[in-house]
């Protein structure tokens, strides 16, 4: 699990005087972008490589509210791994550890012509060492 | 079910060249407004009298991309109505009638101090009818 | 001129209760979308064309606020027009014709690689007989 | 000057492959939050105890673009102060040093209702000490 602090932006709130709901998938790719870092594998890089990571499929729960300035964190974590797509899980938390909202997304790898594509196998191979230290020692 | 047109911004691309998918949720949000207004109970007016319609749950599917410019349909329905809360579902159409995206959006009903009420039963009665014209003739 | 209708959309408020300044740039790129489509020259054609419009310089003044769901009309014109670069002007309006914003961006004309080029002359043509029609008659 | 360092988000950029130019003024204001809670005036406790700070007027001159991932810089400092109002400046810079957009923002003050207010007198010397410390010893 790879967590990221977050301050909540003036931008991100709305008239209800809380943080608007679809802000937290963007929140949700800070949390993928300092995963794969983390993993040895900048997002970035891989799309210069030619590697695209498409979204398909997301969901979240909101459960506590955020507001502006708040300090928060982003959780994230590998759920499936395959060589045709993969799920990430999020938690964002606020200072004191509460859940405020936790989700999913579901992709598939990409070629720079938005085609399906099976991700490398060196890829696979140092995401799965990442994500499972202990079973691949 | 009520459609809004919607064209696509620049703002809401990204750097794979289409549109970035956080944004699905506030098109999804834009037909809920619309379907609110066609039912006789504009949103703006609802939250000046005392009623809120909180998010509690998303989630979206991704089916085709959306580009630059493209003329889009948001279709907005009710999928379950309770005094508590309500579920809405979307889809999002080009103008060739492909679907490129469904989801739903999970409410619940709250005060201006953001706790939770029961929909006052007039408007229930009025989503009710709006929603089934022929089972409530 | 071309004038162009929009809604304010929920996620453009924020905890202020009013629309969030930066989106007003965001309404100006609709305003400059708009005029381009009427004077026969779809921007998104143009890109695929090979001809990019970079913003250089942008400023806006607020004089009112606009608020979730009010009905608003962006207006935009040319303002200087020359080979290497453009000015378009813009203003915000409501339901009323109270002017709550205006401003300007300024533009060169660049390639799809991003450097600065020389707009085609039947672009400028097209441009400078639709912004002067009477002059050019 | 109060630095502040920022990532750039996929969310922020757009089919040219750059950041989006409005989200500028987003950093921007990422930058005056961080002043005032450098200067010991967190700005949501100066919104909790009445004093808002309302955006009138923003100008933006973009000379290189910035790109995802990108780590950058936002410095943020007082231009004029005043009861009534006061201006912020802005640079935003890369890694490098390169200085990518230079801006400014003008404010009112206002209260809770969106009127026009002077800034109370200690909100004033506090941000007058903190902006030139050596002229006030």
């Amino acid at each position: 699990m790879v967590e990221t602090p977050l301050r909540v932006r003036y931008a991100e709130t709305d008239r209800m005087g809380i943080v608007y709901h679809a802000n937290y998938l963007v929140w949700f790719e800070i949390g993928r972008t300092e995963y794969c870092r983390a993993a040895g594998l900048p997002y970035r890089a891989m799309e210069e490589s030619g590697v695209w990571i498409l979204v398909t499929a997301i969901d979240c729960r909101y459960r506590r509210s955020a507001r502006y300035d708040d300090a928060l964190i982003v959780r994230a974590w590998i759920g499936e791994l395959a060589a045709r797509g993969m799920t990430f899980r999020y938690e964002v938390a606020d200072s004191e550890g509460r859940i405020l909202a936790d989700g999913a997304s579901r992709h598939v790898f990409a070629g720079p012509d938005g085609r399906p594509r099976r991700a490398p196998e060196d890829l696979l191979a140092r995401l799965e060492r990442f994500r499972a230290p202990a079973q691949n020692a």
